[in-house]
């Protein structure tokens, strides 16, 4: 380990403290006809039941109580906090904001489904939108919007307090699963990967860390083969909208180092799996969570030693647009029958 | 209590130890935003994530195993099984008959859903398809297909044995809520109603026990309206396919004493309801499952007094096409802001 991480496990342990009465500890569920197709003693991690219907609300938490305790020492003041989000941050960062009466602005792509915009706009947030495909405007939006409003940017992944946050989950993992082996994380900008890292390498290194990407967004997988952080080279085309963003510098240290592997699955092996999950264990999960699922049936995971018997799979997020579920049609198990 | 009941306490209590190693014991989840447009304490009982995607399977286990039992003494044996099922039923009972290695012929509705019809045969039953709409012709076939397969007809609800295996969720949920004030639970042909009934009274007469029905399928309301058993003139027509059966003259007296009312909701109640549950809790529950949230939603329960505070709500079952979703598309509740 030749580079300094932005966090360690007492940050872990801290921001468990800090967000524990105000998230829910998350149930694992387990589904014996998923075991029997993955090979495995599958564990899943229900964080599409914590509020706001994603993890990301333990990020955003733990970033916005602590600077708000940051805040108060140094005698000044936070006026305002933005950030540009896919949704399921924007929602969070948006939920953790009006619990402190902070004003708050989220910058998100037009394309992000409406019932993530709309709870934004429920928890009393500002919602600016931009083009998908237009990186450039989108942080300059974001830059604009934070100088106007004298705005504390909160990151949706590259945040310390964020990627602290996320690490509660393993915290958690440990705790409901003692005989875990592996924990398969899907990749955005890879916060939830990178404290997940952070604390079970820490407490317990053997047990193996996973990434699950979109092979049309596979940055975090093109990092790791050449050693080096490769963004993903233009706006990604992807069902799991909650992967689209690239690993940035915070947590590209700590996913070359801890991260065992990251494997990489198809569009329709996502809707694939989503489908699965929603069919055989009864949960409304999102794509994005659907990658860890997509994984765990995939070829080269399957291809991994037998021993590595039980294994977590995070469902992320349940953040779907109920009213746009076109893509399920064609899919479902029973139909194909 | 003038009439005689065709189960006691005393059978639902046999059946939890004879079907307790083969089913989950479902989990109960709350949810503070549903417990706020409530204005009560709900408490879902998840039987969606029961063995087969239902409660059925309790009531279809009991029988299933009694019997055998029986005919073993009886020194006989049980050719084969016969019902007929909206789909779920029909479900329970081809898994139950298959651990058995028992012979099952199951007739349903030709409009059934795709994904209860394909596990059916996955079970290894026997489908026969009806015309929805012809009672007669479905009774004629059952029957007809006893008699040539030397079958026993295990009826969906109105068999001792079945009420007694539903009355399990009745007590599981005294262990679970200590609390409990009042249930609701959908009726179809009334077995789970009375079963619960039956177990809670015993042991928590205090407790209410309500009965949830679409306004298109009354026939329990109508009954309790008018003292006596009142089946739906016509075939009805709902989208909880699972409440179109009529309570029937095993579990009538039952319901006729022990059952404190009975509440109806319209179609578009029971869609938005189920829609709610999807979208707040994250759970894939059919339509039929959606009638308890959609009661403890009307105005009529609302108007009940605040002292019934910790309502049991029972999501019986999630088996829902997943490619046939149209109806929800212009009622999510995002969609909507
Ligand atoms: C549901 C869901 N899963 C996973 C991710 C990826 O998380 P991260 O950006 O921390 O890698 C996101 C990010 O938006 C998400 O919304
Ligand atoms: C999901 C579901 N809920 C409720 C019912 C009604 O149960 P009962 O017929 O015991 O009243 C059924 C019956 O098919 C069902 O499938």
């Amino acid at each position: 380990m030749l580079l300094e991480y932005c966090i360690s496990l007492a940050d872990v342990q801290k921001a468990q403290l800090v967000i524990k009465d105000l998230i829910h500890q998350t149930p694992v569920l387990t589904d014996s006809s998923l075991n029997i197709l993955a090979n495995r003693k599958l564990f899943f991690k229900c964080e599409l039941f914590q509020k706001t219907g994603s993890f990301k609300v333990r990020g955003a938490l733990n970033a916005v109580l602590t600077l708000c305790e940051k805040a108060k020492m140094e005698a000044s003041n936070i006026r305002a906090l933005v950030t540009h989000s896919s949704g399921n941050h924007g929602q969070a960062l948006a939920f953790a904001a009006h619990l402190k009466g902070i004003p708050t602005c989220i910058v998100v792509p037009r394309t992000a489904p409406a019932c993530k915009k709309a709870a934004i706009r429920q928890y009393h947030a500002r919602l600016v939108e931009c083009e998908p495909t237009d990186q450039q405007c989108r942080a300059e939006t974001t830059a604009k919007l934070a100088a106007e409003m004298e705005a504390l940017t909160i990151h949706s992944s590259d945040t310390p307090e964020v990627i602290a946050g996320q690490g509660t989950i393993g915290m958690e993992l440990l705790q409901q699963v003692p005989e875990l082996d592996a924990v398969v994380v899907p990749v955005g900008g890879g916060g939830m990967l990178a404290g997940i890292a952070i604390a079970i390498k820490a407490l317990r290194p053997n047990v193996k860390i996973y990434g699950a990407e979109p092979q049309n967004a596979d940055d975090c997988y093109q990092s790791k083969q050449r050693g080096q952080l490769t963004p993903n080279p233009s706006p990604p085309d992807t069902i799991a909208d909650g992967a689209k963003l690239s690993i940035g510098p915070k947590t590209w240290p700590i996913i070359q180092d801890l991260v065992d592997d990251v494997f990489t699955v198809t569009e329709d092996e996502i809707k694939q799996a989503t489908c699965l999950v929603w069919e055989r264990m009864k949960l409304v999960i999102e794509p994005t969570a659907g990658l860890g699922m997509a994984v765990v049936l995939s070829e080269r995971f399957q291809s991994l030693p037998e021993n590595l018997k039980n294994v977590a799979v995070i469902l992320c997020g349940g953040n779907v647009d109920l009213g746009s579920l076109s893509w399920l049609k064609n899919l479902s198990e029973s139909s194909k029958q």
